[in-house]
């Protein structure tokens, strides 16, 4: 670890590759009801429509941003001091937590008190807050009071990614306002399979989601640096990055920086799966510099703890390590308590057995002692600690399917059964809770996991691994996964776990992380898409629009990735010239079919027909006797 | 051209890339029933289970081979002398043929005599030939004669993937062989939408779906070479890789490579989509040297024949055109002839106007003359001509939708009635024929073109380009349409037209062609597996297997890409050693959970109950006894 020089505290500093602006893209802020209600999207320009398609100007398109201060050059970046607590006195202001003197774990004690970790800890002034005794700080637990919390305005602005700014936008767009607004915001009807998605999302909406379960805000107390945001069927699909060091390989200044890369990319949360030697200190490092929600799995860290011996874990190890890490801020657990001591002989038969990690703890600590898990029987104490500080569940799927083979399997569904029990016994703490789901499952099992989630999970948010819709593709399970990911998106499930082309064979890189990234956001747009979520189509119009007309910059910045889409299109034509000229290396000039279209375009309005008049006369109906008359019907309109 | 030395007929040699074998893989045939009838498949050696896990042999896997005779050692390559003609004894030898003294058309003759030509050309000693008048060669019309042709009976032994073989190893494999077969064979029923798959492929039942249509085998009689496949609903779902030159950039040479790196890596047909000067000699060398069918779009050499201008195109310049590459060996045909003049005032509203470049140049020519498409007029002319050399019909969806905003919408689903109408014309003369689809489509929007494509076409095969689910990812578009593309495979498409990454963005390098190939392979595998294609699972279990028992190179081999899977994992553990561990890098020994698996398993093992008795108590009703007894039905049966 000393070896690396970069990671001594002293010299820590920022991935600078993450905290350029992407092209023509600029941070903007929406203020909410107070000045400290800022939320960030990002804006992209664009050029001016060549005169040749009609020379209108296109008004800028909001995307959601979860990059964080990092993309915004007012900011100040310093990883040392970590990113500004924006929701500092939000909290404060309930009144509800008490500041502690100092980590109440003593494995947090240890880890301060150790002088020898001095040169790569993080360097943190603030002290870690805890509810007052007998309160509950969860947002679920304002909700279900009535209380609209900053948090919950901040989501609801995030959510609506400033569509009506757009949408007015083009209506104010001149003479041709009318024809883009029908152009550029019409969307298809949706097929939702009963997810109940307002037009806009109000806070009070918002509320009412975290109040029933349907959403979380995964918001820890000691995490005031993110920026809020939902995980919940009703609001955009959302997709998760993990990261970690191993016992093997990488270290802590490569996950801060996969942290950062990952937020530039998409990720709406990072899970941080470190199982190394200074899991403590990387843990510190991330959150500290996080604006997205952070999510571990405590059994890993637990396992260190006794050696890596399953048998020798204990609960009080484990409500230490959950305290622990509470208390750095990590805003929802990953918690395996439905791998019941009754479901792990039904695995016997599996083709690859249990492949979770937490999972398979669980399993080996249950067959020990012969006895029934005490994540399970420690699931109210588990709450009571969740609620101190706002911690979300992610009530792990520990007998999830590693192999198409085991799919939907006896073991899979009776975890997923008692997933839901754990549910109602979480709720009943105001404890936010999601579920975690598969793994490998060919495409026509797939809604059958989202049918039986949303029954018996009592529509808690799903939280899905893929699913890996073939298990021959080592290498392209990115690829594997991103199509049952996209299905699952559709059908329901609130955020995919991404998996990386690595997935099974190695630990990811920086590359591969990013190639996760865009796989994934591209299977939660297109569910968004499917489901009809309002204004999803609006980013697909705009960059269809671009393409059509030859806009390439546009085309390349309105895409998921900037960089590899003009990286691409220079690899054929790499002159600055080619990016303006109106056709590409597909056709050329003489084949290129938008330009034909085009033609035909244009001479159709040579016969000077009008749009509108051509339009009264009922295009559609009478086509063949317009064409023979004249092919006026030609223009865009 | 010619400053490119590689592409001097005199010097041509392989790509050398592309014939080697694949890691432990080996070329065998299974012959028919008759000697020249040899159907090759690739066999995957496989290691030894090691000895903590049960110390099994596990029998080679078949896999379905595209590669033809570049993988075979035993074959000598001469892309000079191109592939053996595999086929030829079987055309004459149902002496409804002729051999025409030269080509046909006046562009064949035209390039044939051009001496200028010569260092470019193919050295091709055999004549073409043709129907004898009178006669109709297709597989089409044999089948409804109730003939089963050789081609035929290739095809059907090819789809059983010599399954039955491998069963009976399992079964054989000594005291673990009832185990091992029932671990191994086993497959999740599937939803296949009305598909009609028998357990077993007949020469019969591809007699029979090629007689009613719903698959076709695409087989001109002067493409010789190829080694039989079907393209049908009820068989393996197929994927077709283009390639071709273009104006603007790359050779020759360079398409050649991509045909047998296409070919390599799981092609079934190939499209050669060229637009450059020297197409004729292009096709040429690549029908010569390709093992699988080839696919053209004539429109476009016919537009170069009128130096690229639509309106100037006529049917005799076209039927030339048909002739010409008819006699070469193209084995199907996209023929744009759905896109009727009535249909085109309905694009004028689109986002993304005709995408298609067939569909835009007959745009064009309907708009410039004012009358109906001459390839619709023809239709039953080029029927006549198509029957004559047994070349297929790909009914061109010439008005897709180029966007999400576009999808679905009157042109492209007025189109498609059209083309349900011509395949009754086309079947009427018992032409071979499918049916091509979109395009860009959301994910809800998919099964309304299945639906809608099975019923106006009468069950015909379906082609589609992907779809693509989303147009906000330019460079990742091989994933945005490889979702659409495992979907409507499931739903009942035959073939999966590829996507490269450098879609609408520039041409495809070798790197792309296979990105683009191995997540076409990975959707219609997964759409064999949520069909319950019989057998399809047999692979993901043999590599889950491999998975499980840390075989790591049977994992990489039973991929669908070993070398990209060897790399990545050499990438974090690059020894040799390794590959051997009983771990991987992501989790490190101590917390692997397959390790944990079968260390829980040992333990049950250590209690001394046999698996015959554990199963006989009922493990599943019983579990929580059994486990407070002593752990006994840990094992892996």
């Amino acid at each position: 670890m000393n070896a690396n020089p970069k990671f001594l505290a002293a010299t820590a500093h920022v991935d600078e590759a993450a905290v350029q602006p992407l092209p023509k893209s600029r941070k903007i802020y929406e203020q909410g009801s107070r000045p400290d209600i800022r939320v960030p999207f990002r804006e992209i320009e664009q050029s001016t429509t060549p005169t040749m398609f009609g020379g209108e100007a296109n008004p800028p398109i909001t995307v959601y941003d979860t990059s964080g201060p990092y993309t915004d050059p007012a900011v100040k970046i310093d990883i040392r001091s970590g990113l500004p607590a924006l929701r500092e006195a939000w909290i404060a202001e309930r009144g509800d937590t008490e500041q502690l003197p100092g980590p109440s774990s003593a494995y947090g004690q240890e880890r301060l008190n150790d002088p020898k970790l001095a040169e790569l800890r993080f360097n943190l002034h603030r002290k870690p807050r805890r509810a007052r005794a007998g309160a509950n700080v969860s947002q679920m637990h304002y909700a279900r009071r009535g209380i609209i919390t900053p948090e919950m305005e901040f989501v609801a602005i995030r959510e609506n990614v400033r569509r009506d700014a757009y949408l007015e936008s083009l209506r104010n767009a001149g003479p041709q306002g009318q024809r883009m607004f029908e152009l550029l915001s019409r969307q298809h009807p949706g097929q939702s399979f009963g997810a109940a998605i307002p037009a806009r999302i109000t806070p009070e909406f918002v509320r009412d989601e975290v109040a029933r379960g349907r959403a979380i805000i995964p918001a820890n107390i000691n995490h005031p640096e993110i920026e809020p945001m939902a995980i919940g069927r009703n609001f955009l699909v959302k997709i998760n990055a993990n990261i970690g060091n191993s016992a093997v390989t990488s270290s802590i200044a490569e996950e801060v920086e996969k942290m950062t890369w990952s937020i530039r990319w998409g990720g709406d949360t990072v899970m941080d799966l470190s199982t190394g030697k200074h899991i403590h200190e990387t843990r510190e490092w991330i959150i500290r510099n996080s604006p997205v929600p952070i999510g571990t799995v405590p059994i890993y860290q637990a396992l260190e703890k006794v050696d890596g011996k399953a048998e020798e874990l204990t609960w009080e190890i484990f409500r230490d390590t959950l305290i622990e890490q509470a208390e750095q801020g990590v805003d929802y657990f990953t918690i395996h308590a439905g791998v019941r001591l009754a479901f792990i002989p039904m695995t016997a038969r599996r083709m690859t057995g249990i492949v979770s990690r937490g999972g398979s703890i669980m399993a080996k600590w249950c067959l020990a002692h012969h006895r029934e898990s005490f994540l399970y029987e420690h699931f109210e104490d588990i709450c009571d600690i969740m609620k101190a500080y706002d911690v979300s569940f992610s009530l792990g799927d520990g007998l999830r399917p590693g192999s198409i083979y085991d799919a939907n399997d006896e073991a899979q569904l009776s975890e997923l059964k008692t997933l839901g029990e754990l549910t109602t016994v979480a709720w009943k703490h105001d404890v936010q809770t999601m579920i975690e789901g598969p793994g490998h499952v060919p495409m026509h099992l797939i809604k059958e996991n989202m049918d039986l989630q949303l029954e018996q999970c009592h529509e808690a948010p799903f939280y899905t691994l893929g699913p890996l819709t073939t298990d021959i593709a080592p290498g392209y399970d990115h690829i594997t996964s991103g199509i049952g990911a996209a299905m699952i998106g559709w059908y329901g499930t609130a955020m995919l776990c991404y998996v990386t082309p690595k997935e099974h064979l190695g630990l990811p890189n920086k590359k591969d992380v990013k190639d996760g990234i865009i796989t994934y956001k591209i299977a939660a747009h297109a569910a968004d898409l499917a489901k009809g979520h309002p204004g999803a189509q609006i980013r697909d119009n705009a960059l269809s629009k671009a393409r059509f007309e030859f806009r390439w910059e546009d085309q390349f910045n309105l895409g998921l990735d900037p960089d590899t889409a003009k990286d691409f299109h220079d690899e054929t034509l790499p002159k600055d010239s080619m990016k303006a000229a109106h056709f590409c290396s597909m056709c050329g000039p003489h084949f290129c079919s938008m330009k034909i279209t085009q033609d035909v375009r244009d001479y159709a309005e040579q016969q000077g027909v009008s749009e509108a008049e051509a339009l009264k006369k009922g295009m559609q109906e009478k086509a063949v006797e317009f064409v023979k008359k004249g092919a006026e019907i030609y223009h865009r309109s």
